[in-house]
């Protein structure tokens, strides 16, 4: 039976930041909830592209090649698969992403910021 | 160069409704912007989940198998391939959608209502 998903309720049913919570599957990719609070770290994806909206609060994208790109809510940017990229949260911050299934957040930087995707628990 | 897509925008930059603009690709999957207004067709598609995520007004998915879901915004749907469902705007809605490249937006009913994406303009 499908189910909708409320993106409110969604984002209350968890507190965790930088710990994205997996809303659904859609071609082999996935959509992500995540909150996100302060600066994760620089780095890239060799294979997979992503998609960043926010839905509440800000977030700032640094890139290496241009300058930083500030997204408020409502707003999306895509990061190409080869495109270091350092995102920052200025207070916490709401995203949607879709991203490729089985992407690692830290891409090619890997270290202690490195989490698996858990399920959303939905009401 | 890397540019943001404000929604509140592009969805300004555009009138027609059933006629989707393609926003980014990701992973060989489009997001694209629609504006839906009234009842589509029953279609399904062979081969690709789809991603229903309204950011202004209502939609409705009808299902053979259950009871419709209404959609308000902040609200979203995967509907997976082989499901068959009829999406019906309550006034003008505006949505977010995420589906694989090339898909054909009538699936396997074809038809008149059938039509290309097209490419957002930016401003």
């Amino acid at each position: 039976m499908l189910k909708k998903i409320n993106l409110k309720e969604g984002f209350a049913s968890f507190g965790e930041t930088w710990s994205p919570r997996r809303a659904g599957v859609i071609n082999g990719c996935e959509v992500k909830l995540a909150k996100l609070e302060g600066e994760f770290i620089w780095h890239q994806h060799e294979e997979e592209d992503e998609l960043f909206l926010v839905i509440e609060g800000r977030l700032e994208m640094r890139l290496r090649d241009q300058d930083p790109i500030m997204l408020e809510a409502g707003e999306m940017l895509v990061v190409p698969r080869g495109v270091e990229h350092l995102p920052i949260a200025h207070g916490v911050a709401h995203l949607l992403m879709f991203e490729l299934a089985q992407i690692v957040n830290t891409g090619d930087a890997g270290g202690e910021r490195t989490v698996g995707v858990k399920e959303l628990e939905q009401a």
